[in-house]
């Protein structure tokens, strides 16, 4: 209730501040029987963790995990799955400055306001760092969901203006083999190439670009989605909102529905092989809050890194007087690339709950 | 648990479906001590009943409310709040026609693919009716976060291709006057008189239209929010695309942030009278998923009516083969008006629900 | 979260009070495709009903349910079920005399501490009426128990010092028929004489008697209940523990285990025809929070009513100073024959939870 | 929803096997602000901690704990506080032969029919020593409540049939310390010398005992309580029955009450310094679900050791045929005086969530 657990049935609650002794989740609900190993997480958190490129922060972590409970001969056992990452590379002494700084674009206003107090050290509980604990959930949840046979899968569709081409009838994994071959997670290599340019550049000016990522789930079968709250577009609308730095979440057709017609708009039924298919998928997957068996798609906007080495306008809190303020830090130019496997994460935590919420919908 | 409850502390649980007796909601959670009458719940169902005007549907409902249980002398009890709308004007017979032929854009498929059956007469619990159980509870959450100061009020911004001209200085009250002032509740007398021409058009040709709606929230202390999960963007989000038709969600610069450069999106910190305050407001009110102190502005896309009178394509579930369909029945030509009320009122109950939440946060 | 809901997956939320408009229940998650009629929810209801014997409160009930929502020809549509029964016989009048005399063994004291105020006829949502909404969703879970072959009845053991002989080898509903008999639902036709007895004498008296009742759930597979806070035992004991009056909660051997030494307490296991089973039943068939396919055994007691016409001490509000209160109304003169139907539904309502909570407990 | 979690705005979360590679507990929703360091906490889990006498299991468990997350500078920052504690002397070897042989009045045979396998070793999460999060995670709901002035004590009343006598005025701070001083922790110093005797004869025949223990919490302000499901008292008796080998849970005069009249029940209101106040506590300080002010009181109900070194019946689950178990591990011949410490954290954590209910019941 205190806003740290995420899911109903397949539920994470996830703790850890960036410049404490280590970040983790809980996982409680993941049924008896799944074959799982550290590696599994491994895998996932080796492709969120920082410093792999000239475009992402330098800050080096190994961020091994240590399965520390739920796990017998191989094979979860029902019990809550407890997993750790030690904190190591972290510099607290560089935010010593930013004690009495609030830094723009950032949390540390509002975490005064509603705490009274906040571990300035790197954002504390609101840093990127908190998402290890969602990648961590969101591979097993990956597991879980490759035993009904789907997917998920993300990339950046445009970054610092720059938009990839992207065809529609290409394979998600295809697009993902693609996206993770270039530094900015974008699967058309052209556009790739000039996201990295641009981000080079924004840097050197003290900058930093936002964009656009979209993740796709593919094999989703039909039925999953709990109207008329927990319906599946706002479970994943809430999922990524809550993603630090989104500021939009859009399902299928997304912004573009407000300006279509009704007939342009709604996907025509076909006779299909197995019953009704639909001929495109403007839905994004999603009708009335429950999955249709195509495609889930979502989208979302992401904004420029806070942190920027430029001078902002700020208060000093200990004074009250305006003041000004230079991030230094290590910090990625942009977000979008390194949101990719957090946004996968929280997509398929959504999923694997709702795989298992359709399991009691009928007698 | 089982998607029809809203809210933690202060939570909405609605039932009913468009053409059984009644719909209905129950409030749990709402505080002892306020003063609460049925005039201020009918007269937010007022706001939301339809066949007010020539561009909605011309169903008619009295939508009288009763409150059950939960009061006492005028005064909140701390009880439940049990209200009931019975059905009165449903037209079941007009639906027999679609039992076997789903509706393009409508959830009819996926309520079968999750429950093995469904109520068809006029989307059952997928209809908008459902949505008085939201409006009724949102009136009580109005009233208390009338108490705190706390106004939230919507209106439409773009409907059918047309963009209001809304400037940014305006006060939210005065700009919800203006809405109410025309039957597409947009605040620009001008857009609006083009809204409704578009719209007779777009009926005429058996077509509907999408459009955008803007819900701000006003007087909105500092320090709502509950990090990671139920960030107060978090819950805006699922709140507002569990809203039936809405296909995207954005919060302050919404999908513009993906275009911009961290200088430009950060808001500039400034000395304010009663400690910092924003130059800017970029952020749409909240930093790190808690509020700032600044207005909350929300935005959703929604798209155009699915119920359109053109022919469209489907399959007939009794013989599995192609199909036409044309839906008669009485069908709002566009959302985004009516869907104004709802959406103030799921933004009430997620700002209800945080106002209580956060007389827990500190010691 | 505020109190008034029960229940995971299969979840019910009461609403009303004694003397408002109506009392009800809304059932969220029980699973579409269960056949549902109001005479199964009437006959539950007809059981608890009041004004039935010269040993029960008189005041007269009829207690029709109204089905709102959720059944669509006969069947669940796996939408919520909403239950409405309207309050007739209420007389607020003779209550007047309390409002500023809290009675002695209730609520009255302890609802002002928590609310600031209450409604004081009849008890407000203290009273028993709230009830109704309990057995009416505990008729639905009987319902979805019944398609598993579980069968959940209760009977009185012991009342006013007179126990019961229960012979351990009989058949529940047999147990059940035999109670239904007499109107203080015991089993054993002689004892249920000397309680009627005892019934009449303390009732002349201006007195009240406490009891215990037993339920006892037969067809309960193996494998229900979710450790380690959410034990079959532990949902049972705060079940029951709910129902005003009772102040005491056993499982099986319940308070004499603690005579016991480990030899007598543990049941040996036994090859079966289909896997081990037990000799005995100590355990009340729940070994680990889990129940074991034996039959479960629960037992509360009952304080004596706390409504009785003899004088009793306490404060008056109004003036802070000493008085005396008689208690004139219609009160039972013991709760267990009335409480057997309730605590029937309790149980009911946890087994149909953990009925689906173990659906998804394996991959 | 799975489980593991305890507590509604307080909130726990337990993980951990007995012999795995730690134990630990997740807390959610402290409020920031509150002075903790990790000796508050270890304190409480020396008290829990085996090995301490002749009459307890000679496992020994340095049991260090480790705060990983939630505090700064030596206050809770109010997110989440992840506490772990390494195992450390788990003889896994020693349970190989029980593999097969499930063992009479353990869970083994009911985790295998919930989850189809079982970390068979010690019990894995059915043993005693999941016990250690919720011993943590009480050490911080007794630091929050002491903020309120409210404290939670518990000793041993009864024991191998041993009664202790425990006068009535006594101060609950002086009843614990005098538990304290023996290792049966009953307050009765008598009486313990006889418990301690008792239990000396059982273990060298190789039995164990029964027992019942009684927890007080005073201080506790009238109003704590959320009607009708979330009661305190069926909070609490939820929180103690879920302890394992808990087979009954009285509140105030409990079993006693069903042999009472009313006249002798009903607690008289007496004029108060500070209103009303009550002559007697036959309630054990609630009334209708709701703290009256009055001393809390509960007792357990605790069925002997159910691991007893005489041979017993049982099944090979490999053969299915019948077959004798004789348990040789390290043990406690009676859980009593080790399950105080337990019960005591169970009673704080509910107490503590409905501390912060309470600041949300009234405008």
């Amino acid at each position: 209730m205190a806003g740290n657990s995420f899911g109903t049935l397949f539920r994470i609650s996830t703790w850890g501040e960036s410049h404490g002794r280590g970040v983790g989740v809980v996982i409680d609900g993941c049924p008896a029987g799944l074959a799982l190993s550290e590696d599994d997480v491994q895998g996932e958190l080796d492709r969120r963790r920082p410093g792999q490129s000239t475009v992402s922060t330098s800050r080096k972590e190994e961020d091994r995990v240590e399965i520390l409970s739920g796990l017998f001969e191989g094979l979860t056992t029902g019990t809550p799955i407890s997993m750790l990452v030690r904190n190591r590379d972290a510099k607290s002494s560089a935010y010593d400055s930013l004690r009495d700084r609030p830094r723009p674009g950032h949390a540390d206003l509002s975490y005064v306001a509603r705490y009274g107090l906040r571990d300035h050290r790197g954002g504390g509980r609101s840093s990127g760092r908190e998402t290890v604990g969602r990648v961590a959930g969101g591979a097993v949840a990956k597991k879980l969901l490759a035993e009904s046979g789907i997917e998920v899968a993300g990339y950046v569709r445009e970054l610092g203006g720059v938009r990839a081409k992207i065809p529609d009838d290409v394979d998600i994994s295809r697009l993902r083999d693609e996206a993770e071959k270039n530094p900015v997670r974008c699967p058309d290599q052209g556009a790739a190439e000039e996201m990295v340019l641009a981000l080079e550049m924004a840097r050197s000016a003290g900058e930093s670009l936002g964009g656009v990522a979209e993740i796709v789930a593919a094999g989703v079968p039909a039925g999953l989605g709990e109207p008329v709250f927990d319906k599946l577009d706002a479970d994943l609308a809430s999922a990524l909102m809550g993603i630090g730095a989104v500021k939009a979440v859009e399902i299928g057709a997304g912004v573009e529905a407000a300006r279509m017609r009704g007939s342009e708009m709604n996907d025509p039924i076909l006779p299909g092989p197995d019953g009704p298919i639909f001929e495109t998928n403007k839905a994004g997957g999603i009708l009335g809050g429950i999955s249709t068996g195509e495609p889930i798609v979502c989208r979302i906007s992401v904004k420029p890194t806070p942190s920027i080495s430029r001078p902002q306008r700020t208060v000093d809190l200990s004074t009250g007087e305006a003041a000004e303020i230079e991030i230094k830090g290590r910090h990625d130019p942009s977000i979008p690339p390194r949101i990719v496997p957090v946004a996968e994460s929280m997509v398929a935590l959504v999923l694997a709950d709702h795989i298992l919420r359709r399991k009691v919908a009928r007698i």
